[in-house]
C-alpha cells in the first residue's frame, strides 16, 4: 500500500509517518519509483505499536527504538518481549538508600512474592513502585490500607492468566506488544472505575 | 496546640497552613493572645485532608473548600460523605454525544452494572470513564481485552468491603475522607504493580 492508504488505515498522519521513517521507528518501505515507496501489514503494526506507545504510555522516542530493535530480535521468547515492553513503559524509580521506612517495606514485597510463589525478576519496575507506595502509606499513617495488600494479589491472581492469554492469543509479534502497552494502561483505567463502583455499591449497602 | 506543633505534626509547612487558613480551607484556632491562636487535633485531621487532596490527588483550592463544606454538613451519611470525596477527586470526562461507539460502550456498561446487581448513581464519574475507556479499546481493535471486564469486575469486587471498612474503621470524619483520598489514589499503584508482577509471573511460566 502507499503511504496515503497506511495513514487512513492507522489513523496516523503521513507527516507523523514521515517523522517515524526518519527516525527509525518504522523500517523503509519497498521502492517502487524513485520518489514512491510500498508499505505491507508488517509496517502497519509497527506503527500502530510505535502509536502506542508514543501516545498512550508516554514513551519517549529514543526509548521507543530502544523496544523496537530489541522486538526485532530473533532470539527473544515471547515472555522476554512482553518484560521489555514492559519495563519500557512502566516508569522506574529511585529508591533513597539507607531510608529504614523503604527497607522494611522491600522486606515486605519479598515476603508477599515469595508467599504467592510469583516468578518475577528482582529488578522489576513493579517492585519498586510497591516499595515506595507503601512506605508512603505508612508515612501517611494509612497502615490499615497496607493491610490489603494480599487481598489485592489474591484478586489480581484471578484474571492474570486471562490478560496473558488475550495478549499472547495475536499472532504478528507488534501486535503482541502493542496489545501488552494497550492492555497495560487501558487495562488499569478499566479496573479503576470497576473498583470505584463497586466501592460505591458496598458503601451504598452499608453505610447510606 | 501552636501553630509550629500543627506544622510539625501535620507535616506541613507554616507559611502553607497560614495560607490554607486565609483560603478558608483550615477553619481559624481559638484566639489565645491577639496574635497567636491555638489548634487542636480537628485542625491537624482537617490539614491532613486538605494536603492529601491537594498533594496527591491534585484538587484545586476551590474544589477543596467546596469538598470541606460539604464534610460539613450535618446531614450527610457516611456513604454520601465518601461520594463527595469521590467524585472530587475523579476527573470526570465529557462524553460526545452520538458516537456510536460511545453508546454502544454505555450500553455494555448498563448491562454490566445490572449484571453484578450494584447500586450506584447513574452519574458516577467512574461510569463515564469505563465508557470512554471501552470505547478506545474497540478503536483501537483490542476487542479481546473488553471481554476482561467481567473478570475484572468480579476481582474487585472481592477486596472492596474490606476497602470499605477500612476507610470507615476511622472514628473522625475528616480521617475517612482522608483516607478515601489516599485510598483511592494509592491503591490504584497497589492494584497496578501487583498486577504487573502476577502478569510477569504468568508469563514467565507459559511463554518463557
Amino acid at each position: 500500500m502507499r503511504i496515503a492508504e497506511l495513514s487512513r488505515r492507522s489513523g496516523v498522519a503521513v507527516p507523523t509517518i514521515k517523522y517515524y521513517l526518519r527516525e527509525g521507528l518504522l523500517p523503509p518501505g519497498e521502492l517502487t519509483s524513485p520518489n514512491q515507496a510500498s508499505y505491507d501489514e508488517h509496517h502497519l503494526n509497527r506503527l500502530r505499536l510505535t502509536r502506542a506507545m508514543i501516545d498512550l504510555a508516554q514513551v519517549p522516542v529514543a526509548r521507543v527504538r530502544a523496544v523496537l530493535e530489541a522486538l526485532d530480535s530473533d532470539t527473544l521468547s515471547l515472555h522476554e518481549r512482553i518484560g521489555v515492553v514492559h519495563r519500557a513503559i512502566t516508569p522506574s524509580r529511585q529508591l533513597t538508600a539507607g531510608d529504614s521506612a523503604r527497607t522494611a517495606a522491600a522486606v515486605q514485597v519479598q515476603e508477599l512474592i515469595q508467599r504467592r510463589g510469583w516468578a518475577v525478576e528482582p529488578d522489576s519496575p513493579a517492585i519498586a513502585t510497591l516499595v515506595e507506595t507503601i512506605s508512603v502509606l505508612r508515612s501517611l499513617g494509612q497502615d490499615h490500607l497496607v493491610d490489603l495488600l494480599d487481598p489485592y494479589a489474591e484478586a489480581v491472581e484471578r484474571f492474570t492468566e486471562l490478560e496473558v492469554a488475550a495478549v499472547a492469543s495475536r499472532t504478528d509479534p507488534d501486535q503482541v506488544a502493542e496489545s501488552v502497552v494497550i492492555g497495560t494502561i487501558l487495562g488499569e483505567n478499566l479496573l479503576a472505575s470497576l473498583r470505584l463502583l463497586a466501592q460505591e455499591n458496598i458503601s451504598s449497602r452499608r453505610l447510606k
